[in-house]
């Protein structure tokens, strides 16, 4: 147990020995363990975005089994999916890394306000061994509050039964322009509301310079928050999450498919103190070895090992 | 228990030896049993269209015994249908052959936005002697989240008690055009969806070459993933459901008393490495010599010992 | 016990010897008991209608215990009613008839989209010594899943606890017009529909030979389905409750005190191999006497043993 | 016990010990114990139309402990108040007076289609040492059915924990006139609905001799049922509440204040053969004394030892 | 235990003595500890209003430890906040202060009628060592009732299990104009409600002399209610609170940082008999040691040993 992993795990100091030895698995595992940074494998893009559009480019991805080894053979903390891929490939990787039970999903064939189904138990996350349950909210949804409400009662479980909590807080809906999803103030507040939930690991988008709400408007220039560049941006959403004392991860702010771009980003994260990224469809949309070098290059970043390009 | 049986009970890693045996029960069943393929009678259209427009066209399939030993006299792997129905007929044919409740249901009195009742649990399959739950969602409702929710909650019971579980995906509701409802990329969405949501068993509609999803089109033409006949739509819903590693089976794209034109659909889903078939008025709306034969033929196309004509 | 009420036991091969006991009860009760024919005196129209429409016709009815008295001495097989009037009426009568709790009611103060409220419970049947329970299900109502769901749930407690279920199959609502609602395609779908949910005994209207839905049409006239007579409609929804393997019942098509008209429902109930009647307004809203000789003349009809003048 | 509380008990034939023995405390205590007449202190008013319109009046009835004084010295037969009102007030005065719970409530800030919110359980009555249980229905309101369900379920667990269940049946909502609220046909309609639904005591409005249904007018004609004076009225919804072997009590139809119209009432409801008065804001808005003073001449109408002046 | 502290908690009549010993805790702690007075520290803005807008201005604020040293330096009876927050610093302060923990929170990304999302519950309470439990309840809202269910729902348990019950009873909604939201009538209204639905401490805002309801003006101008000055409100709420005996506490009309009527706030709700405050953005937000001695001032204007300036 590095010190790092342990200053971490003393900022949780409301959870049971067995959910803190869950969240040391994802924090002690792969090439970045020990080192209090993440770098995770998600895929629930299947479920969210359909088989063709997700898999297609790179067609061994089709098989529950090849995300797994991706995601072992990088070195990822964890892997993160929805329950039927988790049920078809787990059998064959017991033990090989932490695994993240995604409990709710969306598809695209939705035309309602933005919501989710309950797709995954706790009582499934132990079933199938993982670490760790994941659950998506969507602040500004007319929906938000019986998401909220859902993902409380899961949280509850979860952290009764030993697991830990991943929340990913996208805000979406009848309440926010487009812009607004990923306005810097908005992806504060939806970090924050996230950590008042009781998540252990916040996952939020990388946010842009745009504020969307008026009264928060007038608060950043006085308070004159700095927001410019992506690392300061991400500085205030991890300040934004208990002052840094929860662990906030990012995505990407689009589909991007350009390295250097990407590579940017990471280097933003890492200035800006964030703990790490998900990386689904730019890392399992491209060949496996290339997918192996660009998360390496991901991690050293994220590790200060290498600086992005 | 054949290699193939065998190899495909692999892919089923994350369930207990109780729901094995009975998806094996399923596989090992009638003439096709041990070859991997499947034929399964279902008769929920009395409940779905009425009992006229289901059982005129050939009276003795009024009785619920009719349905039994049809499926059993063809060899079928199991039969299909409501708790009626089973409630109904059961005790004559106790361990003659695999039974699947229907735990919803739709009737054609419905004005609403596509919905099922809730009309049997895993309780009532036990009680009955099942091998199996079937349900039946419909992704591209307003109510398709709620339905997905619910067939976790039974498919979670179902493999807690050791029963297999049968996904009938069934696209359609506000965000789909008619043509949408069979279209390729709407199908194969469909299936991938049934899987994540933990099916072993997927049924949907044969699909045609039409594509709804704009975003999706830019991938199958992009990716040029062949979709022009009918087996390469077949294996490329196949290859959606987890590369091939759950078992999917189909029903015809549209009410068909064609011979000619079923026994190709049959072959397609053969070409395209389909795992059979569910053929419910085709079957019992003939007299019951035809029903047997066409059956026969079915299963001939399906275990490839004859071709369509 | 009388082979035709052993024939009929036979038909519920899933039920437990408690249920079957207790549909025994109800086949072996009173003036018709042992000829497989019923006659059940309900009265649930304080609830429907209100307690003046009901009663004031003929005041005495207005205490619960006159329907008891009504129906034990007129030789009905049993009484059905909601919780209040079986609290009421039902210490002075134990033993004297078999009871049916009807669980859901519904009132004439009701303008909103058709539905019932549950107004009683396996448990109060059982507290009350009843011998079944009572459901009212509205095909074709925007509710009718919610009640679908909630008929389902009250049936499997009441076989699990040894009680028999009953189910008023009313096709009414948003997806029917009002001739529809007794049209013959629709009464002979509610037949069905009620058989698949797993009722022991199913209560619907007389049929008219009106034809609602499109689809029914062009089977009923391609099949050529006799409807023409009263006794020709009821032999086909008979025939749709599973081949006549279901206790069909029914009640007049319309309020109707002309005994002439009655007595040729009754005749063509008869004629049409349907098991019986459900007489309430009919009865107890004339003077005693008058009810009982009518409520005589209708089971003789019943039975066989008389026609109607 | 008084041969007329025998009686009155007698009619509860599906209730146990406990239960009878908590309604026989409403009928045994305070000036009219015994009588089979019940004035009852309902102070729910708090709630319904806020603080100062109920209680500036008489600022002493701020004090919950104030209306347990004026009902135990009046000699009422109850006191009924929701939650707050008992647990504040009742560890004073333990064992001298039956209570009873209202387990919903409503307030006047309400804009929505009539409903309640739940406030109380069976489980708060018993740790407050209450008698029985009230509930509110309003039959005619789009929300009617859901409330019938609640207080079904409410009064299923009293009846098996031992009390006694009384439902204020106040019809309004959509279906209904404003005159039609208080209408004879809905009046006598809310007490059958009471009665139905399993209520031991119910509480209706005085009733006009407006007559609101169509369907009902005609009934109320053609049988000429007398409805002119109040106390015809009053004899009409009793019978109308299982001929007489219901509790029916009453309060005024309109907020008065004039003890002459307010002790004619009474005198109707005595000689129409109510069972007694719920007297809220007419007795805790006035000076202590008076209330006292005017609760007795109430209760000597009631007993029959005194005329209405 | 001081004289005044055990009258108040006589009061508490129905309570146990678990509950009344957290009561008890909150009285007694604190440099308010025994005088029967109570200032609360409640930290609920950055899921309210999002952590900018809360803790830009006084940024050691992010940090959740921020709020229990500010709370425990200031001497405040209690710390309130939602479940994050409380997980979060709670472990560094065992046994420093008591705490309540929020069960439900609203975000101001939220457009649809007022309401709020479950967020904590009774069981999480007892894991973090709070002695009391708190809810918002939105009288006036569409979804007043729901929420009402919901708060006595969680004060029953709560009370079983022997915590404290705080109501946040903030008017708003459909029913009610801006002005309305902080009128006398409804703040005494709201009060009430609270009272009734069990809350042993209820937070309300301080009211401004307008009248919202019609019926209630009447009533306020006949029975001449004193409401002109602060002092005289405060006094009308806490009568209005069960004559005084329900804690009720005051937070300030609006957000305001001049100290000067800030104080003159505090000093009504002295001189109204109000039991105190709860003080939120105002201590917070500014520098540490200003919060200290602004809190000190509240505290002896509270306890009677300062006036305002």
């Amino acid at each position: 147990m590095t010190p790092r992993v342990k200053e971490i795990l003393s900022w949780y100091g409301a959870d049971s020995p067995g959910t803190l030895t869950n969240l040391a698995r994802l924090l002690n595992h792969g090439r970045l363990g020990g080192t209090g940074k993440l770098v995770i494998l998600p895929v629930d893009q299947g479920f969210e975005h359909g088989p063709a559009r997700s898999f297609a480019p790179n067609p061994p991805a089709y098989d529950p089994r090849y995300h797994f080894e991706l995601a072992i053979q990088a070195g990822c903390n964890a892997y993160a999916a929805p329950l039927g891929f988790l049920e078809a490939g787990g059998r064959d990787f017991i033990g090989d890394l932490p695994l993240i039970l995604k409990t709710n999903d969306a598809d695209s064939l939705d035309t309602t306000e933005p919501n989710q189904a309950i797709t995954g138990s706790v009582a499934d996350a132990i079933r199938l061994g993982c670490s760790a349950v994941g659950f998506t909210i969507y602040p500004g949804s007319a929906n938000q509050y019986e998401m909220f409400g859902q993902v409380r009662a899961i949280a509850k479980e979860a952290k009764a039964k030993g697991l830990a909590v991943v929340i990913w807080s996208y805000p979406r809906g009848a309440a926010l322009t487009k812009a607004g999803e990923t306005s810097i103030d908005v992806i504060a507040y939806a970090a924050q509301i996230a950590a008042q939930l009781g998540a252990h690991i916040i996952k939020v988008k990388l946010p842009s310079a745009h504020i969307e709400q008026e009264e928060a408007k007038k608060v950043y220039e006085q308070q004159k928050i700095p927001i410019k560049t992506q690392a300061e941006r991400v500085a205030h959403v991890v300040q934004s999450a208990f002052a840094g004392r929860r662990i906030v991860i990012f995505s990407g702010g689009a589909a991007n498919f350009d390295d250097k771009a990407l590579f940017e980003e990471f280097q933003a994260i890492h200035d800006g103190g964030g703990f790490g990224s998900i990386v689904g469809r730019n890392s399992f949309q491209r060949p496996h070895a290339e997918a192996i070098k660009m998360l390496h290059t991901a991690m050293d970043i994220h590790a200060g090992k290498a600086k992005a390009p």
